[in-house]
C-alpha cells in the first residue's frame, strides 16, 4: 500500500515583485514530495537531465521519497521554467520554456510500485498522466490529477481522456472557466464533475479552495499573509498536503477531504514565504499543526438562531 | 436605544451581462434599511427629490423604518447612479452621476432619534457622516462607517476625520490597499487599525470578507452561487445584516461580530439574485436561517491532529 507520485523535477528561475531567483530546484513532483512526505513515505515518478543536483536527490531520498521510478538521462538537459509574477500574485507571465527530458518521457512503473493505493498525477503531459494509470495494475483507491489551462489550449481530447479516469480533478478558478465553459464556478463544477471525476477541487490562489462532490461544497480560505513571497509551488504543496493526508489516514469520504483540504491550505501557506522548496525544507510538524490551529481559528464561529 | 442608518436613497439604472433594469430605487440607505429591518427596527436619516415615490416610503414604513429623518425635496430631483458591470461581476464602469439632492444634503438627526445606540454610517460624503456623529449627544454603542474610493480619490482630510471616529470601517479589498498604501490585506489592516477604528472588514465579493481586530482576524466566504445576477448594493446588504445583527443582540464582541459577518454575507448572497431591492423584498425569517446553514455547512470542518 503506497502512495504513488508523477509529476516534473526541474529547474526554475522565478522573478516576483519582491526578488528574484537563481536557477533553482522545483518542478510539480518535487514540491509534492517535500509537502507529502510530512505524512507517508513516497514513490516518485519522473524524469530529470544529468544536471540534476545529485545532493537534490539524496535529499528526497533521506525524507522517504523513493526514487526508483526517477529516470536519470545523463546526457540530457532537465525541465527549466522560468516566469515572472505580477503584483497580484495570481498572474504570472512564462518567460521560458524548455521542455528537454520532458519532451519524450515515457513514465516506467516499477515493480515496486504495484502496490499503489494513492495516485497523484501532478501537472504533466495528459497522455504521460494516463501512461502511469494504465500501467498499474490494480486501480488505485483514489487518483487525483492536477492539470493546467496549457493542455487545455493544446491538446483537449487527450486532456480528457485522462479526466475521464481519474477521481479528484485539480484546477484553478480560470482553469475551471476554460474547462467548462461556464463563468460561474458553482456552473462550472456541475459541467466537470460530468466529465468524469467525482470530486473538484477549484484553487483560488489568496482566494483558497473550493472542493465540490455532487451537491455537496466545501470552502477553504487561505491563510491571510503579511507576504506572498513566491507562489512557486503553492498549487503543487497544496496537492501534496492534500494527497498525503488522504493516504496517511487511508479514508477518501468527503469529510475527510475537507481535512486534506485544510492541510494542504495550511502547507500552501508555508510554501509562499520563501523562493523555491526553502521554506518546506525548514518546517517540522509542530509548525504544520501550529498553522492548521490557525486555520481553525481563522474560520470558526458558532451561530445561534432563535 | 436604536439603530440609525445614514445613507442615500436614491435611482439605479444598472447594466451586467445577464440584463438591464429601468430606472429603479436603490442606494446605499435603501439596501441596508430592507435588509437590517430583518432584524430590528431603523431610524432612517436621507434626503430624496420630489421623484421618489411614496409607494416606497410607505413601503420602508410597513418593513419597520422611521422616515422622520429623511428629508424630502418636492423641487429637486433624487440621487441618480448608472453603471456597467463587467463580466466577473468585481468590476464596473459608472456612466451616470447625478447628485441632486445629495449635493447640498444637511442631515438632521430628529430629538427621537438621540437614543440612538448603534449608528451605521452607510456610503456618503464623510462630512455628512461626520455631522451626524457630532449632533449625536450620546455616542453610540457601536459606529461603524462605510465609504469607498472616490472619497479617498476627492477629500481624503475629510475622510480621515471621519475615519477617526467610528469602530468599525467597511472597505472592499482595492480601498484597503488604496487607503493604507499597502498591497498586502493584513499588513493594510495593521495600518487601518492605526487611523482610528478598533476593527476593519474588508469586503472582497465573490471571495468573502474579513474581519480584523488587533491581531485578531476572521474569515467569511461568500456563497458559491449559480448566478450574481445584479451585484449592486450587496455591500450595502452585507452592512444591513451585520449591524442589524449587532444591534439586536446588543452585543459587540468579536465573536458575535463573526456571527454578524457571516450574517450579512448571507443577506447579501440573495439581494445578487435578482436587480435592485427586489430578492430582499420577497425572503422571509425562514429563508434567512436556511441560508445561513448553508454557510455552517461551507466551511465547517473537524480536524483530529495526532
Amino acid at each position: 500500500m503506497s502512495l504513488v507520485v508523477v509529476g516534473s523535477m526541474a529547474f526554475d528561475a522565478i522573478e516576483t515583485p519582491f526578488g528574484k531567483s537563481d536557477k533553482i530546484v522545483g518542478g510539480a513532483a518535487t514540491y509534492i514530495a517535500w509537502c507529502a512526505t510530512n505524512f507517508t513515505p513516497v514513490k516518485q515518478i519522473s524524469v530529470v537531465g544529468g544536471d540534476f543536483p545529485a545532493e537534490e536527490l539524496k535529499a528526497l531520498e533521506a525524507r522517504g521519497v523513493n526514487l526508483e521510478g526517477v529516470q536519470i538521462k545523463k546526457e540530457e538537459k532537465s525541465f527549466f521554467w522560468s516566469g515572472r509574477y505580477h503584483m497580484d500574485m495570481n498572474s504570472r507571465d512564462t518567460l521560458v520554456t524548455e521542455l528537454n527530458v520532458l519532451a519524450n518521457f515515457e513514465p516506467k512503473v516499477p515493480e515496486s510500485y504495484q502496490d499503489c493505493d494513492f495516485l497523484m498525477l501532478g501537472n504533466l503531459v495528459p497522455s504521460v498522466q494516463r501512461s502511469v494509470i494504465e500501467q498499474l495494475r490494480n486501480r488505485p483507491k483514489l487518483i487525483v490529477m492536477d492539470t493546467m489551462n496549457f493542455w487545455m489550449d493544446t491538446m483537449p481530447d487527450e486532456l480528457h481522456k485522462t479526466i475521464k479516469m481519474v477521481d479528484v480533478l485539480m484546477v484553478n478558478d480560470s482553469e475551471a472557466r476554460q474547462l467548462s465553459g461556464q463563468y460561474s464556478l458553482v456552473k462550472a463544477a456541475e459541467v466537470i464533475l460530468q466529465m468524469g471525476p467525482k470530486y473538484l477541487v477549484i484553487k483560488k490562489g489568496e482566494h483558497g479552495a473550493l472542493l465540490f462532490h455532487g451537491k455537496q461544497v466545501f470552502f477553504a480560505p487561505a491563510l491571510p499573509l503579511e507576504e506572498v513571497f513566491d507562489p512557486t509551488g503553492a498549487g503543487d504543496t497544496f496537492a501534496g498536503g492534500f494527497i498525503g493526508h488522504l493516504a496517511k489516514t487511508k479514508d477518501i469520504s468527503f469529510e475527510n477531504m475537507k481535512t486534506a483540504i485544510i492541510i494542504g491550505s495550511a502547507l500552501a501557506s508555508f510554501c509562499v514565504e520563501k523562493f523555491g522548496t526553502t521554506r518546506l525544507r525548514e518546517i517540522k510538524p509542530a509548525d504544520i499543526t501550529e498553522r492548521i490551529e490557525e486555520f481553525v481559528q481563522l474560520v470558526h464561529f458558532d451561530i445561534n438562531l432563535e
